[in-house]
């Protein structure tokens, strides 16, 4: 292998089924990477994550920079072996999370300045730090450095933002060190603004990337206009790399992207969720705090093959959340990365099949009807304890 | 089978080797049970207790009739099915945890009444509910109902109490429902006083039980008070019946307890101290949020088994303490039970082999050398960063 590749397997409209190969393997897309902040998908080991079925977790420069440092991990031998993930892992730039520390942090043309929230110590970063310290990390995609402006915003400061951005997108490549099956993913801005994305697109083009990125997005301006956006971004961006929706999403999100070409994703929510009841499902959400689950005797889903579904009822899982037990997390988290999983593996099987609207609808459908019913799936029947 | 029973294997001084015959499952003596308060062994997976080597857990009546309520843990099928532990349950009896309460809880001659910690709402026990409880839990083992006096105490308030934990223990045994490969447990009580010793194992011998606890200890009478009280106690209890030391402790009293001829223990310790970074090892125990652990690329111990250990560093565990992530106590309770699991199979394998006094020697000389150093055990050498 030279080079970290996306290679196509299928399309269906405009959604795509292919595979990133990179020097920690491969990975089958549509992909959903589970958020593993500080070095550990929260709640889980390494290898429940993969047992959920993901091929590729993602890391927070930000969080890593500060705690254990990067010089740590590298000690460490790098993030794979300190968390025993020896599968891809991406890192972002740090942009992001640096952005929403608001008045704890100053930004300037070379980069941005601010304090830890840990101990409020002060720190820097520019595209070169951050693409340096990506490399200590032993990312396998480095995340070019950008900025994130918060929206709304005008269309003024949104197009001085995404120009910064885009000078700060060639020091990152300037910066990054290639190596085989390592790759580095350039970060489309530009708001809501149409002609920003597509000026944004671009000029990423003009520098070259083993994948590209949409970012600035999710952060409040609601699933419309984010669609919208992709409608004129994705379509602009080459056929063959890989198209990553940073921060996305909701399953329903997920679903309007991938039919929109896009093939990664990352984000807190199956994570945080599995720390405070809410089981995601193909029939829509349960918070599992509800009083009506506690002597609920059916698992959280009846086709889920998690530990939390095989093993217990929502009556157990409820009595954990309840009890205030660290199971409860531990349970509901890979539970909630299982389903992530199962809707890309299902996605990818539409795609291939031809069938991703048909199946994509059938999903939103699934939603809509809200928990089983008991008429539909009635408690199962314990034998009489002894 | 027809009754629990406990066979001998071997005998070395007073220390015995045995195995513990129940309605679900064998369980080889000397054993450890982890504590698994409201129906978890707290950060711990069901199959993952299992992996450490344990084979029979333990479950507390007064918190699991408080919450989920025992009613409720029948209609889940019983505790068993309830954490997905098919193996061998004990409860106790909620006569320590009640009495624990101080100002919470009246005591009188039928038993007593209590404000929940939870909510504050009242509840009576008495021998008769206790059993009542823990049938409906399905415990494997039903502890009786008794009183534990905080120590130190006047032998007249022992006295006492002790007769009244007899009176009780009658009670109980009145109320337990003989199921084959169940069983009950009589708790000796009597402080630190031997006659009182004495007077109570000759009481719950003439009742009869399956096998036999003794109670009131390891609540601060220090370690060798309470190894002259175990002198007193268990050479006047059968020797065809397994007896189980409560609460009881760190590696040190409990390979002082075998040597007295105790079979089994319970303590909350090792999962306690999983959670506050305290690891056990055969060198002593470490704090991994020491700063000396940062760097330190070698597992907590070279020769234990549990992922904590065969797949991340000590400079891993410490950063995640550090940085509060649930996996911090996940792992490490992992690998606190093995260690724990590990020191009960090698008291048994050396009390088969004969050798019990001087492997127990050993084992207290390695615990006095304190952590290896780094001539001993130097530092794995990883791989360079690509």
């Amino acid at each position: 292998m030279t080079d970290m590749k996306w290679i196509a397997h299928a399309q269906d409209g405009q959604a795509r089924a292919g595979i990133l190969q990179t020097a920690h393997g491969d990975v089958p897309t549509p992909s959903f990477m589970p958020v593993g902040t500080v070095g550990t998908v929260k709640a889980m080991m390494a290898e429940s994550v993969r047992a959920t079925g993901a091929g590729i977790v993602l890391g927070n420069t930000y969080h890593l920079m500060l705690r254990p440092g990067a010089e740590r991990v590298r000690k460490l031998g790098g993030l794979h072996r300190m968390m025993d993930w020896p599968g891809p892992i991406l890192t972002d730039s740090g942009g992001f999370q640096v952005m929403s520390l608001g008045a704890l942090r100053k930004l300037d043309e070379d980069g941005v300045t601010f304090n830890s929230h840990i101990d409020g110590s002060k720190h820097r970063l520019t595209p070169e730090s951050s693409t340096d310290i990506q490399h200590a990390l032993d990312a396998t995609i480095t995340m070019a450095f950008d900025e994130c402006p918060a929206l709304p915003a005008t269309p003024e400061h949104l197009a001085q933002s995404m120009e910064r951005s885009m000078r700060w997108a060639a020091r990152s490549r300037e910066a990054f060190v290639p190596r085989s099956g390592y790759g580095q993913f350039g970060i489309v801005q530009g708001g809501t603004e149409p002609e920003l994305r597509v000026q944004s697109v671009k000029a990423l083009m003009d520098i070259g990337f083993e994948g590209y990125a949409i970012g600035g997005l999710a952060v409040g301006e609601g699933q419309a206009l984010m669609f919208q956006t992709l409608d004129v971004t994705a379509p602009r961006l080459p056929t063959d790399k890989s198209r990553y929706l940073m921060g996305v999403g909701t399953p329903d999100d997920m679903l309007g992207a991938v039919a929109r070409g896009i093939d990664m994703f990352d984000c807190v929510m199956p994570t945080r969720a599995g720390r405070t009841a809410r089981a995601y499902t193909e029939r829509g959400t349960l918070n599992l705090r509800n009083a009506r689950h506690a002597e609920d005797l059916r698992p959280i889903s009846p086709t889920c093959p998690c530990p939390a579904c095989t093993k217990h009822s929502r009556a157990y899982l409820h009595h954990l959340f309840r009890a205030g037990e660290i199971l409860a997390p531990m349970l509901l988290t890979w539970h909630n990365l299982t389903y992530y999983q199962r809707l890309m593996q299902e996605m990818r099987a539409a795609i291939m099949g031809g069938t991703f609207e048909a199946t994509a609808q059938k999903m939103r459908d699934d939603w809509g009807r809200g928990d089983w019913s008991l008429d539909e799936w009635p408690q199962p029947r314990l034998p009489p304890v002894p």
